[in-house]
């Protein structure tokens, strides 16, 4: 480990791991400190969709936000291949948000006036979907809502950084940041201290005790969810399916991932008996002989909300030596390549889209999403 | 492989193995063709009840064979832990069958007449369990119904088979077997042929092909178990509870194993969503807390059953060198030793007792169970 | 299941699957009858190179053979992708088939002279390779030699067969093959017997008995291989490395696949401490950072081995009922597409390249490769 | 969770929780936080001997409080079994340590003084186990030196404890520990905050950080150990066998656990191929037919190393409110029922073996072992 680095990264999920990318790619001296291995905890358990209008109600600047780091995706699953030889999984077909009741119709209507969303009736939603269970009254179809595998993702963004010349210590937790002696900040970590001209705290859920003690008082909540997967061997699917926060997505390996509940407060990243029936139910109400899949494995992860459902992302606004890019919720896979990007721009003084640092920035006073 | 064997096994389930380490401890040149992995079919599907009682309504023939393999595994836990070094984990808990309606109160007080069970009012059994259910009307409580880690028998029996010299094959199908000229049997399989002076069919819900090819027109029916484990960090729980054919098996590891579906017909060997989600929800009417468990994991197996319930053990009614022990239906962990001490003595020449011989005989022609 | 079918396929590993698969696209009431898991015996534990020239010393029909099926990947790539939902996997690095000593280039000079491989010097090598061992006297690169993922070629050639129409029954052994009495073939199961006009015997190296039961004897020796993979997260590394036998391949998911050792006669499907040992020894003379990586996992398979090293694909002599497909010893994966054209063309008739029905027909008097 | 514990213990190690154990059945309010799962880290990863004479070269101070430690075992083994259902797998053979050079043998006579050594002639040594390599010059055997299950021991230790009313918070980083305002101790978490009168760090090697947190420069340095397990399926061998820090321990699972290398400073809790390679290797010199056995699984831990090689148990010199119990290197599993106790008494004010104290301390001047 060398003792200084341009910048230091706390957390390699993908969120952190897409900053060591983007930095690395522009020369920067960047290092990771993740507490276990990368990937594995938040972002492992996602299903990847990368919902830009799957996960909004309506446009505006978290949607737009939303909409340019899925465009950036496109770019990224070519490059990140030839960079690391690690294939992302793109899956292309889309998503149909469907709906069952005349509130769900209503509701999903406002995007369907979208250049980026198509609204089937019934009749086409069975003519592209014939398993889906009876009784829709229609479906917003994004085309452009695909998925990735999150892992993937992550060794992707990870390997690349490394060749890129960024250090990556997995099986290292942070436990203090500070402002270091000689300017910049210093971390400790169990196997010694570090420090930089810049970190960034990218630790999820698990952020809010460095923002306590870099002085800031934002909360951060675990809403955990619990999946499965089953394996597909037999019902035609093509697109993912989506209702009531619930999906239904067809990996390109023959499985499907199913999530996932909704339990606000839980910091146990382990599945429950109770919760992976609630899931499997819920599923049945989409895709009916769904139940009739073997099952392949069960798991959880907690997504990290804040209290007005935005991700913090900008510098601590005392000190510009530290920045933020945590607490996306369940958009950490979708909003990952903008994310690297922007906290990429800010370190290397370029400018940034004004809105998105309003809207983002720590000290912000209100919500502009939800 | 040698030529020749004094006797063949084919399969090796609980009964094959269990049959080979009897006759091996005799002194007899014994060989297992197991097409698998020992043990891993039915036999590690199961969940290790040695239910006497919780699965016989009523004493009688079959009751009294279950009884003495009961008491056989006393004596196997120290000898196969001695001879081979494998502990069978037996767990002394007893078994409650839990009485919800009047109907289930009615039917397990004909066995609660018995010196081995005891009624026990409600109080009581909150007392003993003060996490089961409530509006719980009774319970029998049956002491000697305890359990052990049926795929740790397996391996014991194999490993103590092979000390005493027996050869094991694994994945060693077998494919057909016929009279061999020269007297005795001979069988076919993928690496080549063997023969024998006695071969044994223990095949479970796969033995009906042998029977057919041996002449005899038995059929065996799969009704597969779906199962699923938790692990128990919180609850006491002493006794298996059970109710209804489902039961909840509480391990010396830890963990609660959970089953199981019936599923006839069905020979697929894995599970599906549907029926690991119908288990739970039967676990939760008898243990409700289950549900906020961590789940382990899912699997399922398949029970074989003949026609009349009853499992055959026995010879080939025209062919001496013929032996059959299979359809053990529910009840092959328990019945193993039984089993494999009956069939030792029918290729010894041993007094068999005359009650237990009519009824498992190939060529009944009535049941005596159910 | 129906009680009679156009073509039964006994077998359901990559060369069954694909068998079904081109059959049932063409129209026909197909049926695959596999002992437990599609594609998880020698299928899965295949790293997947379609190395037709890796695998072959010379040119001459074997090649072209192979070549016809290796092409054949590049169209059902996009098109079982398009069935199925399914990716194969496709990684294009292709395959660099190193020179350590004289000998070994002499003899990877043979193959050099086609237009389709290109010989490199070492400089050549290492500009490619830069983490290849120190040494290496040149290396023959085969652009076309790419490598899919076979566990999904096969769930792929089964989700699609069952899409046109086919049936595929896992944990099905067959047991037995004889002519109909009504004309066709009759195959027995454990859940009962099934007819159909013809019969393909496609069990790899299980296939011997079946031979043997219709009157052929053809012998099937199991080479097993024993393999590892281990997570790649720092080695650039993009094409695939073989010396002797033994190859690194590179996966799109950052595992370095790891094969294989060569135990001639063992049926055992587990790789032993030994296997996993000698593997690993051998990949580090190729590439000695693997040391360092992360163990995935380890895992056997067993490759069918002929008397002369050519698989039998072709027709019954005396019984047009029934063909063969089995056999295919290091090339499974490479030849599955060719062998279920070939196959599914015998069936409806159609003309056959002549040089590779004489090659592959089971009644051949001598060796065409090796 | 509460606000305010008796006792808050920092770790769910095996230590941890045996303290929490030791304290909640003394009837203090406790609370464990573990960063992960209990027993998941070093716990896990170790083989369980409990090795007072294996692990000494000479008797003394830590040897006393070893044996002390693997006394309480004894009583422990019932007791558990009893408050928490769990078994801990307690295998009784015993460990030969076998010397294969003149310096070996000098070397552990040292040992075989004791009333609890004996010292084997080689014929003896293949009398005991007729597997063990050739060229053996004598070894020595030490009957109470056997083994646990580790995992168990964790699980049973945190659900007795949760059993006599602690609570056991796993997923729970704990980043900070200090003087709360109001008396006692107060912990930073990432879910909030907690106080306590007395605090326990029981990080094993990530107890450093909290060390310099309270004031203490105190080092911990990982020593990472790889294994790998096996099934003997035919191997009778019941005694550990150990030469050069590395051991081969027969589970009563069937398995051999095979351990370990040590690569000091290496924090990645993964194992990677090349020191699976060198503990197979070493293996073999003990146990030749090791070799074909079929590998169940790898991993590693990392053994927390202190300057002097002995644990720290006791108090901050200067804040009666903060214990440690770290550092216990290759010890942790045989020392934690003597180390949950003694930091019992000291909390509860009950006299110390005062040797103890002395060698513990955490501001001792020199090392008593090694």
């Amino acid at each position: 480990m060398k003792k200084r680095y341009e910048t230091i990264v706390i957390g390699g999920g993908i969120i952190g791991v897409s900053i060591a990318y983007h930095l690395a790619k522009a020369g920067k001296q960047t290092a990771v400190f993740e507490s276990g291995e990368v990937g594995k905890k938040a972002s492992r358990a996602a299903a990847g969709m990368l919902g830009a209008h799957a996960e909004c109600d309506k446009p505006g600047t978290f949607f737009e936000f939303a909409r340019a780091s899925q465009t950036a995706y496109k770019r990224l699953t070519a490059e990140l291949k030839s960079v690391s030889g690690i294939d992302i999984r793109r899956h292309d077909g889309g998503i149909l948000k469907l709906a069952f009741t005349e509130s769900d119709r209503a509701r999903l209507m406002e995007m369907a006036a979208l250049d980026s969303a198509e609204w089937l009736t019934p009749q086409e939603v069975y003519e592209k979907e014939p398993h889906a269970a009876k009784g829709i009254l229609g479906a917003n179809f994004i085309r452009d809502d695909v998925h990735v595998e999150p892992i993937s993702v992550c060794r992707a963004f990870a390997k690349g950084a490394k060749l890129f010349g960024a250090d990556i210590f997995e099986y290292a937790p942070v436990f203090s940041i500070e402002a270091a002696a000689g300017g910049g900040v210093r971390i400790q970590t169990a196997s010694g201290a570090a420090e930089a001209d810049h970190a960034v705290i990218a630790s999820g859920v698990w952020s809010g005790v460095f923002f306590q003690q870099l002085g800031l008082n934002k909360r951060f909540y675990p809403v955990k969810g619990e999946c499965l997967s089953v394996w597909n061997d037999s019902i035609p699917l093509t697109r993912t399916l989506y209702h009531d926060h619930c999906y239904i997505v067809p990996r390109h390996s023959g499985k499907l991932v199913i999530g996932a509940t909704m339990k606000a407060g839980d910091w146990n990243e382990q599945p429950d008996a109770d919760g992976i029936e609630a899931v499997m139910k819920k599923a049945k109400t989409m895709l009916p002989r769904i139940g009739g899949l073997k099952i392949d494995r069960c798991w959880a992860g907690l997504r990290p909300e804040t209290e007005d459902g935005n991700p913090y992302i900008g510098r601590h606004p005392e000190n510009d030596s530290i920045l933020f890019a945590a607490g996306h919720f369940r958009n950490g896979i979708l909003l990952a390549p903008a994310t690297g990007e922007m906290i990429t721009d800010m370190i290397l003084s370029r400018p940034i889209e004004p809105a998105w640092e309003e809207a983002f920035k720590v000290d912000r006073k209100e919500a502009v999403h939800k």
